[in-house]
């Protein structure tokens, strides 16, 4: 959550889309609001998310934030203006469907965390597929502190880390570091800061270099699998192994390792 | 579980309460059985929790035992004495009863624990929303070892802990010491006995301090989604955001945050 | 997964047992073949659990493997023989059969794990339900290098791991070592190679001394209850507890432990 004032220039893009060799890189970009989740910027992040997924250039996709940090949360300024029951059941409605389109989206989607990520910015880290962050990130649910309990977040937090941990992030509301929130598995790894984006690009470049069809499979099936109880997981997942395996990615890859070689994906 | 004697004093509270700004320290008192849960001692917790839960000056409850450990489990002189399918089942009834009303009263419930804390008594510690131990702390689900597996603490212990963690102690029953703990996620932090009190008391009044209607709604809905799927959860979550929105705590708090000032809550 | 060549000796047993104090040892035998899963392998280790499960002289399994490794997953070069839909869709029903039997025999199986485990060979590790390595094991998920997402080796990774612990493994497939497949909670510990068998035969003894009908009570109850939601799992295990007090070794171990003697089972 941030109470930080909005970006001096009010033309540039909310979210910044850069892409390179298969990687497409999503920076928040209200960097003097601490890319406080604004209405307007939750539907940009929604909207490049959703034209990501359509395109099949994009192997992999990096979520970063412009200016000190990552993401301070809501916007509480903008909260407090619209105080109606509707506008904020809407802005919560759009923050979930926000949340489940990050795991819907083909592609693998990395955190990619310096700074601050709080409230629903650290909704976004617990909600990617994977995240690394600087060693100087911090993390919190703090909205107990200003009576708004972080019940949405927590959905995310509660799915990525224990739930001893979880319950203190959101009950005390303080900041944990870099390196505990790699001990709870928050993040993948804690890394120095002048080594993130050498670390980010080198996960994000090498995910990019598989079949984007079995990323696809695989992405989905993870999420779909997770909230099944083990029998109807294991029927669910031979059967998206089948359907994998008679896909030309599966017998390509196959003979290729077979034959020791490197295999030439269909979707390159 | 104890095969120690019963408490001298006969008259003396199975669970002693003791207040202090906004903090009930709810205490197990049958030291001489190293606090075994005995049909009167659960009684007496159930009692003590339900009268806590309806009680609007306290914020945070702390659950502690007297003499030189936490629990060591049901009493098992007081179970063989009974050795009926209808005492048994009366029980275990009670026993799980006591621990979903944990999960329920209004206020968060943090255990601290020092020296056993084995079968139900690590139930305890697993059910428990917090939980802070001394270095002298150890835990165990001994029941394989007398026949008798810890079948109802495992349903705290592995919603607490990863699986093979949970496997090894609930098949093993040896037991596992306070950095172990805390490395597995049973606790939230072992400290040196000396600083336990400190500790707690820090924990405890921090949450004493936040608005205890966010509170209540907060620890509500982290038990209730987390049995959901993720998208029932998000759905669920976002009404109690909208719901907690439209409190008047909230309105003060993100006000108090935006304005720099110490919020009022509406339960001061 | 492994492209090596099918073992030497065509007549040799696909799986070894040998019996010692109530511990059977099942060990995967294609050395050549790294213990690829072939349908016979499968087969022969199915065969071999169900034995088990009704031979009431064991009281707990060690799943190894011969040669320099652990399990490298499925037949690549068989599946590559067979590539029909049927013959796919049959192999990963016979897979994930053989998993859920893991889960399901009676006695607690232990996997022992040097060298590599990958694809369905880290999906072994994750089914077990305890897992000790040496220091030399590997372990990954390598799927996503050939096409092929390890999606039902996903089902049990996602079930011992956090998600992205998981999550990692899944989309980069690269090789973990035994220190952070500890830390991760995939295997209950990793130790120096020379000291695995005697680590093992320590974890095996001591379960091979409790109560065969307890143990087979709580391993069945551990995977009944932990897809349930809390109350409901709380109802479960109550008449588990119920049941298990009723049985003679409840009552004997309760005796023996009050009158400070060793118990006698009624399977001994």
């Amino acid at each position: 959550m941030s109470a930080a004032s909005p970006s001096h220039d009010a033309n540039a893009p909310l979210v910044l889309r850069d892409d390179r060799d298969g990687v497409a890189t999503l920076t928040l970009n209200r960097p003097h609001a601490r890319n406080a989740l604004s209405v307007g910027l939750m539907g940009a992040l929604q909207d490049a998310l959703e034209t990501v997924h359509e395109d099949r250039s994009v192997r992999a996709v990096v979520l970063a934030g412009a200016g000190p940090g990552f993401c301070a949360g809501h916007d509480l300024k903008e909260i407090r203006a619209n105080p109606t029951e509707a506008s904020h059941e809407a802005l919560f409605a759009q923050c979930a469907k926000l949340m489940l389109t990050i795991s819907r989206v083909r592609q693998p989607v990395i955190a990619k965390v310096h700074g601050i990520a709080t409230a629903a910015g650290c909704q976004l880290v617990a909600t990617c597929d994977l995240a690394y962050c600087a060693d100087n990130a911090r993390f919190a649910t703090p909205g107990v502190n200003i009576g708004l309990f972080c019940s949405t977040p927590m959905v995310a937090l509660t799915r990525a880390v224990g739930r001893k941990a979880a319950m203190e992030m959101l009950l005390l509301g303080d900041m944990i570091d870099a390196e505990e929130a790699e001990r709870i598995g928050l993040v993948n790894r804690a890394v120095p800061i002048d080594q993130l984006d050498e670390v980010v690009d080198g996960v994000a470049g090498k995910i990019a270099s598989k079949s984007p069809l079995t990323l696809a499979v695989g992405k989905e099936a993870f999420y779909r699998q997770i909230d099944l109880d083990v029998e109807a997981a294991y029927a669910y997942a031979a059967r998206v192994m089948t359907e994998n395996m008679m896909a030309r990615d599966a017998a390509e890859g196959i003979d290729a390792f077979i034959g020791k070689r490197a295999p030439v994906w269909c979707g390159q």
